[in-house]
């Protein structure tokens, strides 16, 4: 029974909560009084009480020449149907294994019964499995024997059991082995397992949280991670900090697991006499009260915003940036850009400000200021202009200059509609070739992509700067481009999947979510227009440098979220930088860079990453590399796998 | 000239010289005066005095859109043939490009200055340019214009010049900037630059040897680049270390350019006759004392030894391991092997050891051994061992068992020719499947390779055991492997070629020169025979790690090389482990393990390493990881790429 509904139609995978049991011979009994209960799944051991202690258990190994006197090592699969299985059961692999034992035959036991457990539970189709936590200080042989059975395993996930800690002592230089040096970072332990086995894609990682949690910052970068569940243990009596800590786990799409037996003595007949209402005969499953936390704590969070609700399922989707002026938008999308009114309202102030700068009261009426909307497409930034105009009475003659001759069969029916035939000239043109009857005092576009000038605004304007007066006025007047590290396990796989370089070489417009911020932000490339042409030109190579919160722990980069922010006039702004960005609109995803290969950085190591923007005759490209911690290939060189056409 | 032959034949790179010029507008007259002194090819600076200085120059970017006014930067092509421009010249690119300036002028510059003399070099069809050293602590710019060049380029060199130069203080931990905090580490700087450019197989180093020189360790490291060429200055004055230095480069095929004018004030008539006897006239080229220092620290080394010589062709050449079992030999492999005169001594005296402790004196006319020569090819360790029978006047009876039917044949003829009927008996069988009719006192076999176990001597031998007294001797009684980390660059160029994953997850047997060995081997596998086969089988996990030695510096890591060791009898032990290796033996050469990414390790860092031997049903195979400095994936996943049938 899910935890709630945040909202109509709450599609979150965290509104699943299961629950751990002990072994039980009688996986039907177990299995419907916990469902019963108000789970909606058990984590079960699967196999027979004969392999559940390596002290009672013969070694296998000596047996491996009689492997057919073997024992059944688990009950049957017909306890339950196929469909029970796989929709509430997550297997429990045994916990007594250690896969990197120095004891040579508890380890070659320990890949036995691995194996085996997982064939099993693979057999009953299970969804997923639950892993142990490795025991020590090295995983390398429990990956390899993992690597082993995800080559051939089927759709099955399989949930790496990590425990969150980290020592706070960060002075020390880290050290490669996990907790030498008396140092505890259970990250590195998972990053070095998805590492040596190739960020597989069915592998995850459930989080078992402990009492004290670590530093925020540290707890930050598991958001960036494939982290399916977490281990919820010592409800109901949660701090303020685990409150916060679940909550973003909700917010992540994570789920969670109670596991452990209730040690609050809370009596049957609680307090709260509509808790106890639907349980039938008084019946109530022993940790129903954590599960009643778990549900509280889930349902007080504050409802999805509308745009967040709007935008659910472009979570972590990559989608390819446009290319506006090799290709035409089409409707569909005129129709959802020009939806976002907060974005056209910012424009109609910057006009306002404008004008009312350009034109004094006292000559309001005598004077026309000649604006022109460059890419006009449908109108939008027509109609601001000309609410701007008659806001602040100032009169205005606008040229509305469009490449698409799709867009202008709208404009035009727009024109008449309105009744602005008058006011506004409809021109069918690029304006980097049209040849204008007049200057402009004032050019309006909206020509920015998510890094700012990466939808060619820079080339588009400097053509059109021919007809702006020499004291004219571009809206926007200036835009930089941000960007920050980030850990994207997800979008990194799905890059991974295509297996060529052209994708780990693409930008990628996305909305991000599983991903964890490493770094604030810092301004990569700005344009400010109108510029001198005869000094400057529209290439730009920026050396960032960044380092990462001291508390944070190692880290692992996949590449660097993008956003831009755009003065359109004075202090009227726009833009999508997550310190600054303006509220409630939607016009705009991040942009992603990918890097080829993950990047590993320790504490208190910088990070040192190159940006390019490079021009030809008819492309522009970005290229990118880091230099630090140590240096990775060059992406992107000559826009050979990404560009933008002129 | 060449600068002599160390044996008839010599085809190494290190017998050309050349020499560095000062700019000269007349190129004919360059070349005809340091080719007829002596030298085989110049350094030479391409274009004209125009833009040999930033300070005279008017910036290009000024001008950038005016290109068409351009004046001629360089003379024309047809000052020299096209054969003297691609046989004797070396185009020097010039000295003042600062790539990665803050002046953005000076940078911008460079980048179009960069790219002319290149495009002009490459179109006079130069072999060779050498790229100006980079100014500062930071080189992305310059990396990222070498991409960009690059990848559009023919089939000319670019040699980046560095200085061999490295500060000892290493207790620090290393900054990513080259000589930030004072450190200066050139090596650094070569490292980000093949980073950044992937490993570029037309990218190479032109070391500029300083008068005081690093650590030997540190040094090291250069072999298994891609140096084409050391820049000599203060001959003929070198250090001992210099000296010694100049040789280890030569070893490596490395070529020399001397650069500079003349600091030593030597008579033109010196004091050896000889010297001057080729001069014409008396003249003598200013550098010609240098030269023929250089010359005379070419012959004096030692003559390359016969089988080094024998060897040359095989050079950094990867070679896949043999599949024993499943392909036959052919007969001109037994042909070869059979030639390793000190491997079957070393076999002859490990029999005659067996025998004499096996049979004393007294009983030597009385009982008759029973030797098995499993794997018997074409017969010498059955000829190895009559001879140790005679040796020790031991009585000896041998079965020769051979899989391979066509070596069957020879086997027959041998020991007709031989008269060796009455003794030896040749069965025509896998050992592995032999009904043998008694049972061996000594089982005597050549199954090593490169690394020990890899041709599956292990399997072989313990099917062969069945036929062995309980008591009985193996000869080998036993073989370890063994690794250490390499730099490898021209290796890892070539499997990097085949662009796939397979190449990068295989293990090849290639002769080793090209290459830093970075630390001491350390032992992998141990094999005993015969062994207890109900204890043990032929798995096996080892966790290695590598300390480099602190005065190295940082280092990549391209893969490991491998050896083995094996103890045939007592104290008579046959192996390739580089500090205990057998002397005058051809029979193998090393094995490599390649990874699929370099592996940049700082000092200090430790360098762990797991290696698994793998036995399935039809195959064996090696599982390989890095898990420090970071975790790579791990290689050969259930022998993917690369295995041996069974």
């Amino acid at each position: 029974m899910p935890l709630g509904e945040r909202y109509a139609g709450d599609k979150s995978e965290s509104r699943y909560c299961g629950v751990e049991t002990e072994f039980n011979a009688d996986m039907p009994n177990l299995l419907s009084f916990n469902i019963h209960g108000g789970f909606d799944f058990v984590l079960a051991t699967l196999n027979s009480t004969m392999q559940m202690d390596p002290n009672y258990r013969p070694s296998l190994v000596d047996n491996a020449t009689s492997r057919s006197h073997a024992l059944p090592f688990a009950g049957s699969d017909l306890v339950l149907s196929p469909s029970q299985w796989s929709s509430h059961v997550v297997g429990k692999i045994s916990s007594w294994l250690d896969l990197d034992s120095e004891d040579e035959t508890l380890r070659k036991d320990s890949e036995v019964v691995l194996k085996q457990e997982i064939a099993w539970a693979s057999h009953l189709s299970l969804q997923a499995c639950l892993l142990p936590t490795p025991k020590g200080t090295s995983c390398a042989n429990y990956a390899k024997c993992l690597n082993q059975i995800l080559q051939n395993l089927g759709n099955m996930q399989l949930w790496l059991r990590i425990p969150l800690e980290k020592s706070e002592d960060d002075t020390k230089p880290p050290n490669p082995d996990f907790m030498g040096n008396g140092q505890i970072d259970s990250w590195e332990l998972w990053n070095s397992f998805r590492l040596l086995s190739e960020h597989h894609s069915q592998l995850s990682v459930a989080l078992d949280i402990m009492s004290s949690l670590p530093s925020a910052s540290s707890v930050t970068r598991w958001f960036g991670e494939p982290s399916f569940l977490t281990n919820a243990r010592g409800y109901p009596c949660l701090s303020k900090r685990h409150q916060r800590l679940a909550t973003a786990f909700f917010d992540h799409s994570i789920q969670v697991v109670i596991s452990g037996r209730p040690v609050h003595n809370i009596p049957l007949t609680v307090s709260e006499p509509n808790v106890d209402k639907n349980v039938e005969g008084g019946w109530r499953h022993p940790l129903k009260s954590y599960l009643d936390y778990v549900a509280f704590l889930y349902q007080k969070m504050d409802p999805l915003p509308e745009q967040e609700r709007f935008e659910f399922g472009y979570r972590d989707y990559l989608q390819s940036p446009l290319q506006p002026l090799m290709d035409n938008l089409e409707a569909q999308t005129y129709e959802i850009f020009e939806k976002d009114t907060v974005k056209y309202s910012q424009y109609q102030r910057a006009v306002a400000k404008a004008l009312v700068d350009r034109v004094p009261d006292e000559n309001a009426s005598s004077v026309t200021t000649v604006l022109m909307v460059v890419g006009a497409g449908r109108g939008p930034l027509v109609r601001a202009s000309l609410q701007a105009a008659e806001e602040t009475e100032r009169k205005l003659k606008v040229y509305a200059v469009e490449k698409n001759p799709n867009a202008v069969v709208t404009l035009h029916s727009l024109v008449k509609l309105e009744g602005w035939e008058e006011k506004v000239t409809i021109i069918s043109s690029d304006m980097r070739n049209w040849d204008a009857p007049e200057k402009a005092d004032i050019l309006v576009s909206e020509l920015l992509g998510s890094f700012g000038d990466n939808e060619l605004s820079p080339e588009c304007l400097d053509g059109a700067q021919r007809f702006l007066k020499e004291d004219g006025i571009s809206i926007p007047s200036s835009y930089t481009s941000f960007i920050q590290p980030v850990t994207a396990c997800k979008l990194y796989n799905d890059i991974k999947s295509h297996k060529d370089l052209v994708h780990f070489e693409t930008a990628y417009v996305v909305k991000l979510h599983r991903v964890a911020r490493l770094a604030d932000t810092q301004p990569v490339f700005t344009f400010v227009h109108p510029e001198d042409l005869t000094k400057t030109n529209n290439q730009r190579y920026k050396k960032l440098h960044f380092d990462i919160p001291s508390d944070t722990g190692s880290t692992l980069i996949h590449g660097f979220a993008g956003y831009f922010d755009a003065t359109l006039y004075k202090d009227v702004h726009l833009g999508i930088e997550p310190a600054t960005a303006t509220p409630n609109m939607f016009s705009w995803f991040p942009i992603f860079f990918p890097l080829r290969t993950p990047v590993y950085v320790q504490p208190g190591t910088p990070i040192q990453v190159h940006f390019w923007r490079c021009c030809g005759p008819t492309k522009v490209w970005y290229e990118w590399g880091v230099t630090s911690p140590s240096a990775l290939p060059m992406h992107n060189t000559n826009g050979r796998s990404y560009w933008v056409g002129l």
